[in-house]
């Protein structure tokens, strides 16, 4: 960070929205200054920010939450500390440090969710794009606790999108308790969220089967280190094509983070006696339909992993500074975000789009 | 057991059904003699049996596995050992130890599943009156490194009831994970599995919030120990009432051992963020419908809990020997279960059935 | 608390010694103002402060590190906010809030240590009473995200010795990871962490052996809930008498509160195979002597448990309103610190000490 | 195994000796018939056989508990099933079959220690080579339902130091709970278990330190996948220069797998709070001195850990058919052990000796 300016500005380009169902619009807008920060906020001039689905989501009003109205999305922000509010504990970030700024931009520490590492189910949560503004500015107000402290050897295009797809994966293959050696699925694995599913996985010894469709997909799922690939159009018989993969008996566990309801109910089918399926995409309005006798008599588990703590991001990040998980993007800047959500709509858009705030 | 009769006849009283539908018709027939059972086999003198809704869905054929045809039904058995085959292993049981006979008649010890402590899961799990016969006769085959050793101080009568119920609520109690002083709902808390859930949980320190319907069945769950009661038949705001029971979040966990559908999607309503489902109950034909945002966003988890293992039976006995745990029960002869079957249909059993062998 | 006085005075009566050795002396001293507390900060009239060993062990310099000089002792408080530093986050404390302060007065809750619930090992860990001054006096300087809220329907005489003992034990048997049913020693078992230890450990469903000397300890020991008492002094086979209780194989875990460095390494004799001793007594330079031969054959355990984190002290205090756990003390003024500490250092205090500050 | 010759012999070549501190002799002796197995027993055609330093202490008498006498040592054994005992369970191997046998010949599976897991510390444990005849022999009696089921593409001299040194510090590792991306110190680093823990602990996604001395140790370490290698000779400050590596706060866990007693010492010291120093090596009458004080203000954690169970072995040697873990190992015809043993004595092996039983 040699020579990055860390003065701030009086205006800054944004991307924001002012209704349900959009559209984003890029405009000027007004940089909030160090003075009228609060005890605890920072100042991050934003570098890069990932573009998740969920962005588009939000702003179509998919889920059942409303967001913010108007709302800067995005939370997936890489950036440098430019000013801290008054009054805010020290000790957590000064002024230059590189950080990340994840989904979940704050909650409260104390109360029982927060005590059990559990943020991201705080009552007070604070959700960036969503219930705060979020990294589709240049300047953002964040939270000092809560802003990732990044690695100095992190490239901050490669920083930004482990700040959402990263933590999320990351956290889901932890959910799923599994001793390495062990085989996992990751549905949707040739998406942004696989992908970085399968290296996290591969990084800490599972063994990795990849389920997604197309050649393109294959290739990467293969390079980026899982041991098989499943063609699910392609398949004629998906449990038994999954479970000769793993000798028979089937997954031990499947990150599901594919966007289709039918993903999360052919998972409680492949997957071995004793296994856990974990959630994490979030296809609009889908249920997981789960047989209660097989669920029962398989012991099967269901677990919801809702993006990651603190701790999961920090974890999440340094395995990216040790160059064991790389994300597959391409670089666009801030104003072509409006046809990104466009391509994100026809599912044109492969591996992570990365936006550079500065372009 | 001072007095206790260890020689083997030639024949013995049976309750046995032919077809799937029944119905199940009580007779004589052979005993099986020490010099056929096989290496590993023991044969135990039955005392009791409880009866359990299971043994009724069985025969009716109402789940998607078929059972041996004919078929001795029962899997809460409690009595002495009578006869050892050949080669079986040293050190497992003599001839007079007083043994209980759980649902998993027997497991391999060596797969995955059963070194995990699943043994449940087994691919070659043998299952007390429904791939072997079971205790509703008086002299019963079963598996020297299975039976419960039961502590002499436990009355047979009280250990019967145990063998399934008590197991299979113990286990989903500790599947659920929860620390001392956190709140657990019973659903179906006034049943035979209920009333014992109530009791296992509050003996590790668990506040138990009883969920049911009748006077009846909340004069039983408080007395056994449940903090508060919440009647779903009276209720006009389930979530609101269960929640206000523990300071307004919700329980960490629900045992689902009702026996309804709805009860299993209701729990995913009441239970506070993080909170676990442990399913239990097996309705007919049911399924869990989970919403995937709301699995996701609470990080909330489902569990299948599949009765329990040798480790597991020998602790619910334990606690019962101690007098923590007691199962309200009323005896009737072995040949009254064609009437209670009748009875169970109905849903005209308060509490649990428990068959004297020898009346 | 309907009619106390939150109002602030200018002058206060505290308990204070000036050098390593002492003597503590009880003399006025000035009150922290609203307008002197930092951001973070809350001051808190004190009601009730329990008398623990380490005070003086503080005092006498005792352990290899040094305390603050002057320094107020005390860490186990019980009062009321009556005030709350500009700029302290919202939403933890306000103005007449019945809280508890605990040894662990700080910590920083955004490091690698406090992330994962190991609050008391932050290397910014402040500590009442050794590193800020404590709760012997009147009106204490604490923290706003680290004091514990108190349930309201504990009385605070009750509470004050939470704070430090339960606290303590309540982590260290947690610490232990048993099995509800399964046997847990408690070494210094009538002592004051003691006697609370033996009914955490009953209120969760573990079985206590009471470890002790003296027909007054064990008549308390057996009261609050042991299952068996052995007298270290009048047993001719320690190991033998402490195996003989749990049916031959020894406990699954001890939790050594004693102040005498052989009752660490007897631990290590009667524990079964893969049992905990967890260490939470701090005799003065006392060590652990553990035979690699045994420690590796017998897969044992030795843990450090070192008070207890937020979460803990909010649980241990829950157990305590729900009259599970209640300490045995005796109330004095605190102007009889100085004759306490003359006490204390000759053994001759009986159960907890629990100065009342306004008498 | 295409060709290998499944016939039994009258006789064969073993390596015993007959009383404490040998000397060991290399003769002919009977070979056990298949009509003369117990139900449970198998007869494996022994290919290799590693040689652990243990086996040499137990000759010398060097342990606190005496083996058999007279004693064929040995148990790191890698063969062919060639009989099995009649009434043998079905189903565990069969004759042909590639297995393993480790140190723990057998345990019963049904006491509480089994039923947990920890088979090693089962009252009725039986020890290759140390309670029973080991794997210094060309056909080993041995048990069903312990020996090790191998991969078929695992070469049996690579198989056969996976038995014990790969099982151990496999177990060791996991015994430290530690999280990916954490830091691990291997203690005795470039020794026999040392160099196989280092990639264990880096396959599963643990940054590795290790500890030892010497250039070629050094460059064993790094080649196999330690991130650092600190010399304990040539260090003017341990402490300082591993902290060095972590960043400042020191390693997470210390494996011990030295033969020095100080190593023990060592690791409480350089470990960060919260850290775990797990015991695997055993030097003659060593003892663990740790300070109390600092156990518990550091919440240091002390863990036996004792080769390890029939999952763990079977875990162990699936990542040595993967090529992920690879003993460096010299191999030596059986004839030369007596030769082995007094370069052991004298520490002039490097790295591991595997015995070709049939050179």
């Amino acid at each position: 960070m040699a020579n990055v300016d860390l003065s701030v500005p009086q205006t800054q380009k944004v991307a924001i929205f002012d209704k349900v169902g959009g559209p984003v619009i890029v405009k000027e807008a007004p940089v909030v200054q160090q003075k009228d920060l609060k005890p605890g906020q920072v100042l991050v001039k934003n570098i890069y920010s990932g573009v998740c689905h969920t962005d588009l989501h939000v702003m179509l009003g998919d889920w059942p939450l409303p967001s913010k109205i108007p709302c800067i999305g995005g939370h997936e922000g890489a950036g440098y500390v430019v000013a801290v509010g008054d009054n805010t504990p020290e000790g957590l970030v000064k002024i230059g440090d590189p950080v990340g700024i994840k989904w979940l931009a704050d909650s409260c520490l104390s109360c029982e969710q927060c005590n059990k590492g559990y943020e991201s189910t705080c009552l007070d949560a604070k959700c960036s794009g969503f219930t705060v503004d979020g990294t589709y500015q240049q300047y953002v107000v964040s939270y000092a606790r809560h802003v990732t402290p990044l690695p100095p050897n992190l490239a901050l295009d490669l920083a930004a999108p482990i700040m959402c797809a990263g933590v999320t994966v990351w956290k889901a293959i932890k959910s799923a308790e599994l001793t390495a050696g062990e085989f996992i699925l990751i549905s949707g694995a040739g998406g942004g969220l696989g992908h970085l599913a399968i290296q996290y996985a591969k990084a800490i010894g599972l063994r990795v089967i990849a389920l997604d469709t197309g050649a393109e997909k294959k290739a990467l799922c293969l390079e980026v280190g899982a041991e098989a690939f499943v063609d699910f159009k392609e398949s004629k018989d998906l449990n038994e094509d999954i479970r000769a993969v793993t000798g028979g008996l089937g997954p031990h566990a499947a990150i599901v983070a594919a966007s289709s309801a039918e993903s999360y109910e052919q998972a409680l089918d492949y997957l071995r006696n004793g296994g856990a399926l974990v959630a994490v995409g979030l296809p609009r309005d889908a249920t997981i339909r789960a047989n209660v006798f097989f669920t029962v008599l398989r012991s099967l588990r269901i677990i919801g992993s809702y993006v990651g703590n603190r701790a999961d991001a920090i974890q999440a990040a340094d395995f990216a500074a040790r160059g064991l998980v790389k994300t597959t993007y391409t670089i666009k800047p801030l104003d072509q975000l409006p046809k990104v959500y466009e391509d994100l709509s026809k599912g044109a858009i492969t591996g992570r789009i990365v936006l550079d705030m500065w372009a």
